[in-house]
């Protein structure tokens, strides 16, 4: 999983019936120091991340189980929950 | 997922027969101020996506799942929405 | 899916039962300008490509649908498809 | 799988049910001199690894096997070992 | 799949029951020339690659299907085979 940070939404009319009604976002990945790392992604939120919050996001076919729907929703990417708090032991480069 | 633009086609006729009549478009990927990121990927479309048109591409087994057929589809990267409009919150570096 | 060109073979004696008789290529993924992009792959090939062919690869467990055994087939990178002609709409950086 | 020091801790309380009571912990994988290589990840942890200790991480949906519960989890990452020793035979750059 | 150098072992004794008595590799990724190319990987070996020899690795869950037991393995990376030969068609950068 990633800590990320939301930075945006995408809304989408002309898409897949089985993304009908689900909210994305977009969110920024995380280093250890919370700086900005990689790329952007689009993540499904089921949970209410609010802007600039911090959320974890799983990736993969995992996500795909985070989203509970009579089929399987086609997403690769799923805030799975938003931290609360977190420490680091170590800094070392 | 990620938000990319539809910059081109591929066509084959030597192919798997379970991608008989599936377009593949080229889709650039791109970053959180729409400049391409990465490399170009090749992605399966039942939408119908246009030249220059901002899509929603879901990748990897979950992409399997947006091609409805009688028998999984061997796909990595799916259209699975075309964006309508965005937001971004936040721009820091 | 990834646009690659085909540029080796690698044969394996030694190795699981169930790669018997799967043929292996080297394939370079390419970019846009089909110049080559990122690390060569070996894809595991049933159509037949020939050397320097430009290939479709699909990656990862979709790779595993497009290999059809009696028991599913440990490979994550498969030639679906090869590539007869393309079209690129835009060429901005 | 990767090998990755565990540096730390992250706590949420909202979240999905299916990760309820689930450890989550900061790893930084490691390169085959053991110098941090590539970005921090959060991984789940059953074992019980402690601060500053090496452990093997595996990734993606093998993740999910290693976490038995009554439904899968959406986990794309998992402490599967602590690694007591290792040996490397070359160091060629 | 990837070609890839054996460069050491790893032992843990502290881990999933599920990876009991599963030889451990750290493997190096190669690229066309032979050379180092991404961060080592631990792969998961139960064709009996020994030290220095090229192995064809393959990764994600396909990974899992090259473990048979009575239930699925948590690993994301498993030697498939051992290579004997190869052959390049271009040198092309």
């Amino acid at each position: 999983m990633l800590v990320a940070k939301v930075i945006g939404n995408v809304w989408s009319t002309k898409k897949l019936d089985s993304l009908h009604a689900l909210r994305l976002l977009f969110v920024q990945p995380l280093d250890r120091k919370l700086k900005p790392a990689g790329e952007v992604l689009l993540a499904a939120d089921e949970i209410g991340a609010g802007d600039d919050e911090l959320v974890i996001i799983t990736l993969g076919t995992p996500a795909m189980q985070a989203i509970k729907r009579d089929t399987p929703v086609p997403v690769d990417a799923v805030v799975v929950g938003i931290v609360d708090s977190f420490e680091m032991f170590e800094d070392a480069k």
